[in-house]
């Protein structure tokens, strides 16, 4: 009793130009399509999220409200419900698994929201982190059908900063011998262990730990916070996987693709939804930085950071309530805007 | 030939209640001790760095200048010179290395100083980043001793965030089946270029990749800084000397001794000491607030950060002109205090 569907898309071919067969797009929906077909919010996954950790923002009373919206969570392809490295058969399985972009993510879904729904307007694209990242790609590649677009903890496109912060995360993995160049039979855990423990100190602020604030939310110490939150953490995902989704957030770039050609600018001008950019105020690897930067090239978007010390995690998912309301806030002005 | 001398300690007793017999205290020395033995400086080395990669601050002209001061560079226990994992003999050789604290390298230092120069002032110490921690823990354990210092990109507490930085490069490393719990024969180059990686994404500042200062500086991508400079750099190092004095690291608190008792803002109020407290204004891992709060507990401490996007290398060493100049000005204007 699974609580998402699938959406058999067939073949696909991907901007590297392998194709994955039979290919496989798990999503859930809230709430019901009304029947002008305005009521649509997308709300993509994020690194290694699978649809039920973004429902921490979806809830009567809350701006994503399944009483006046149809709301759909893609997961993206490489998540593990989606075709992913883990439910790939072969010959495209594990480590053969192809390189699937935001772009090609972003068609994924388009295809599910057009075919399965016969929807032609979103009023809103939402999402945290590698979610953002999707969030901008459509509003990139549909410009005319996305109105409003709300990314938080995310960039247009991935910094060289993050792009180096992602290959020591690929590096503690694959250091492990465990790992066999991704061919393994059981997990790689001391890659994984280790790749928690390099995605510690980048996930939440300076300030986070310096105010020990993972004692106020069930961990009793420190080394219990990196043991129980985040060697758990990464120990519950496959290898590949993973690697998979980095290789994604790696080629991060609204751009990168025959429409823009590579023209960063021209891409991020050519965005009309009504925009709220949402950086977390002390995220060390999607600092606000980029963000005001992109901001400042998309004709409709204010630059909104959120002012907390929770780091990339002021965006999700879920765990700071002040954080949860101020997105939350936001993303209830921008829908009634 | 080599350009140091050796002060053999015999048997030193350690903190953690270890003993290093015939232990071996590295240095080499710039300038002449004057008659009144008043021209002392003193200026300890850094994570995994030895004597010669200290240089760069030395100079006539400027501050650390050998025609007018006698300057000490102590190599810290661990970095391969003084006594270490690499060097010692059986049994504590390799991982039986014992725990070496800041407090017990000072010891050493001030022993090195007063048994064989004779000296009972010191006019200054200062370091970078270990080198820092170790200039803060001289002006606690011989606050009637040194009359000034310059901690640049360093902390008198290692911090939480920090802590968990130091984590992160320990798992990358030791995620390596090559290094065999720290009986390898042959050093876990695998372990070391991952522990390489991690490394790059904390050294220098968002800022830094953004603006791909790395091109200027000698590298012709950013693999190939990553190749080059990174992984070069742990490369050349061993791996058990670089656990040793990432240990050493991770305890640094200058009040964790019988002196203090560990009360931080005890030990940092008796620090007699004139000071700068220098941070790196972009410094990822020693960032300018710990030693804000550091620099407001102590009598006589100004605080001072460096205006550079160059993370914590804008300590060290040497790399960027401008932010050397800033350093040796300072250090100009607080030797003439």
């Amino acid at each position: 009793m699974s609580d998402y569907k699938i959406f058999a898309m067939g073949d696909v071919v991907l901007q590297s130009g392998a194709t994955i067969r039979d290919a496989k797009l798990a999503y859930k929906t809230f709430g019901t399509l009304n029947a002008a077909k305005d009521n649509v919010i997308v709300y993509p996954t994020w690194y290694s999220g699978q649809h039920y950790d973004n429902e921490w923002l979806v809830g009567t009373g809350m701006a994503l409200d399944p009483d006046k919206y149809f709301i759909i969570i893609p997961n993206m392809f490489g998540n593990g419900l989606s075709s992913s490295p883990s439910n790939t058969p072969e010959p495209y399985n594990q480590s053969r698994f192809p390189g699937v972009t935001s772009f090609d993510n972003v068609n994924f879904q388009h295809r599910l929201v057009t075919e399965v729904f016969g929807i032609e307007k979103i009023a809103l694209v939402t999402g945290w982190s590698m979610g953002a990242q999707q969030t901008f790609q459509w509003g990139a590649s549909y410009p005319d059908m996305v109105e409003r677009i709300l990314p938080f903890c995310g960039s247009a496109k991935t910094s060289v900063h993050n792009f180096v912060f992602l290959e020591s995360v690929k590096a503690a993995l694959t250091a492990d011998a465990a790992w066999n160049n991704g061919w393994y039979e059981k997990p790689p855990t001391k890659g994984l262990r280790a790749m928690a423990r390099v995605y510690a100190g980048w996930g939440f602020s300076q300030a986070f730990y310096r105010e020990k604030l993972y004692l106020q939310h069930g961990y009793s110490s420190l080394e219990d916070f990196l043991v129980a939150f985040w060697e758990g953490f990464f120990l519950a995902r496959d290898a590949n996987n993973l690697l998979a989704m980095l290789w994604t957030w790696q080629q991060g770039d609204i751009s990168n693709n025959p429409m823009y050609g590579g023209d960063f600018e021209k891409a991020l001008g050519a965005i009309k939804a009504k925009a709220i950019i949402m950086p977390g105020q002390t995220d060390l690897y999607f600092p606000p930085e980029d963000n005001e930067y992109e901001a400042s090239k998309m004709p409709n978007a204010e630059f909104r950071p959120i002012p907390s010390i929770w780091g990339h995690f002021a965006g999700g998912p879920g765990m700071n309530k002040v954080d949860v309301k101020f997105i939350d806030d936001a993303l209830k002005e921008l829908l009634a805007r």
